[in-house]
């Protein structure tokens, strides 16, 4: 991290006060990022208020167009709505931005990471490098090493989404449900549209015209981009389960070549960010209830399907809220430092 | 149902204090099923006790080998141990046996019916016939009309299915550890390998030698059997959600001809047992909320697969106690009176 080294690096994260944000911040700390001077900003119903940074205290900030003069990074998780608005002004100020919405993900000028699997995308960034969705993140880690191995043609993923993915309200929800069910009360859809204690919803985000919904084309889109090659085809049905923290996906694979669950263990077992977690007999297998709180991607259940020529079945977990966002977010950025790419070439590229 | 009018029908209920048994005596009373006479049997540390059918209540009884005289017609949910020692001995004292058990699904001898799918089946009888698993029967219910219409080739199936499954015991588990978790007492595992309540378990029933559970393997295998057409291939992944009532299936279908979303959603709608729910700009789509409590096999989410030819994805939910237990059991027995197939014709065929 020779850059970062000599001179100052001031570091914004944007929507510190929510779920994300705040993970944000505690793995920033955590992993020691080289941040000379760390700023918190959120929208003005927040601004004064304070979020903690290791044992320091930040002053929340107002968002404003202005406000990324001297900045050099801003890691952005407020909503699709701030990150088109407020983006490409940190850019124009000389602010390289890691984006955790959906807004710049399918905008080609914009490299869509994960570090362990497409870093290089890295290198030809104008300014804004988005951050996939979670259910993305973990699935395209544990595809990528069967990928280069065999040739992905097509994936049938089924996804047990928990509540922390819609942020605090979420986590509020579920626990409100639940409290009030137990005690015999109503309950009531406050987040959801309906509700989501001891229920499976199979909807999350908005229905697009094709009857998938929005997260369901996330997992389609964003897989071929950060694998870098449209022969892989997705398929997806996501689906929110009572779960506080952790994703889980059970995943169909098909490959040009036969791999066998054997070598997958092994190919699994080296790839970056992974950790095969496999042992039925011992009724060791990815679960929620592990992965919460903890930064590799699980991997278990790994067998052959003999419906499908060439095809494997998987079950991964992964905690949703850091290695499905803020962990993720951090990585780009730990990686813009290293390949000394923290820096704007064209401030207006993202300005109408 | 002619052959019961005019005589004596004495049916038994074999397992009766069960959660499945006891939703057979209700499902038998509601839809006035033309016994004669009423009997409830159950191991000996049940006998003595009463259960309730319709307004009466009926003494259970030990069940035993010599149990079965007099007796036409036998439903058993008393586990595969019971049905396995048991169902012979009915047979041989001229009852007819329907099992809910998984110990005489795979027999060549037994018939594996769900009523809307493959009641010609019922005609070759020897005695038992079997009701398959919860997690197959609703699966096939929606296949059997895309398969006649387009031919099923690969079917592959996520599960997310409730605790009811496993019994009351089931039940008291994600209830005693939901409300031990909100009372910040510890959780205590007797039921499933690892806490239930607010976790996902991809983990039912045991595991075989392929690394694929038994329930997997039952929706592999008994798909087939009661399709009558092993041209059909089927891959499953079976996980516990944290739920009371109601399994729900996220299906990928691939067939020789083409189906659209339209036409799938036409056949269905016409297909008997089936209910389409499929209005996702009205967030209405199938949820185990929703059908716990309710006959028919629910489907939703109907959509065309763009990542392969010829396939459709959906989402099918029905509550696992009945359609998926009860009421198919009691659907196959009467189906077997109309048929007038209430007959033992060699009573020594189970018999070693």
């Amino acid at each position: 991290m020779t850059t970062s080294m000599n001179k100052t690096l001031t570091v914004a994260v944007v929507g510190a006060t929510g779920a994300v944000g705040r993970e944000m911040l505690k793995t920033l700390h955590d992993r020691k990022f080289p941040a000379t001077c760390m700023r918190a900003f959120a929208s003005v119903r927040s601004a004064g208020g304070k979020v903690p940074y290791g044992d320091e205290e930040l002053t929340v900030e107002e968002l404003r167009e202005d406000s990324f003069t001297g900045i050099s990074l801003a890691v952005f998780s407020a909503g699709g709505a701030a990150s088109l608005r407020f983006a490409p002004h940190a850019v124009h100020a000389g602010c390289v931005v890691v984006d955790n919405s959906a807004a710049w993900r399918m905008d080609e000028r914009c490299p869509l990471v994960v570090p362990e699997v497409n870093p290089e995308h890295l290198d030809r960034h104008k300014g804004i490098i988005a951050n996939p969705n979670c259910s993305t993140i973990q699935i395209v880690v544990v595809l990528k090493p069967l990928h280069d191995f065999a040739a992905v043609r097509r994936v049938v993923v089924s996804t047990y989404q928990a509540v922390s993915g819609t942020g605090q309200k979420g986590i509020e929800e579920l626990e409100r449900q639940t409290r009030d069910l137990f005690n015999a009360r109503d309950t009531e859809n406050r987040v959801y549209p309906h509700r989501i204690a001891f229920n499976v919803l199979p909807h999350i985000d908005v229905f697009l015209e094709n009857d998938y919904t929005k997260e369901e084309m996330k997992m389609v889109n964003e897989t071929v981009k950060i694998l870098d090659d449209p022969a892989v085809k997705v398929t997806a049905t996501c689906a929110r389960v009572p779960v506080f923290y952790g994703h889980a996906e059970s995943v169909n694979v098909e490959t040009v070549r036969k791999i066998s669950a054997k070598e997958a263990r092994v190919l699994l077992s080296q790839a970056p960010g992974v950790v095969v977690y496999d042992n039925p007999r011992e009724k060791m297998y990815p679960m929620p209830l592990f992965a919460g709180g903890e930064d590799p991607v699980y991997v278990g259940r790994i067998r052959e399907d003999e419906s499908g020529e060439n095809a494997l079945n998987m079950w991964i977990v992964a905690d949703n809220v850091r290695k499905g966002a803020a962990l993720n977010a951090v990585q780009i950025a730990e990686e813009l430092c290293a390949r000394d790419l923290l820096r704007v070439t064209d401030n207006n590229a993202f300005l109408q």
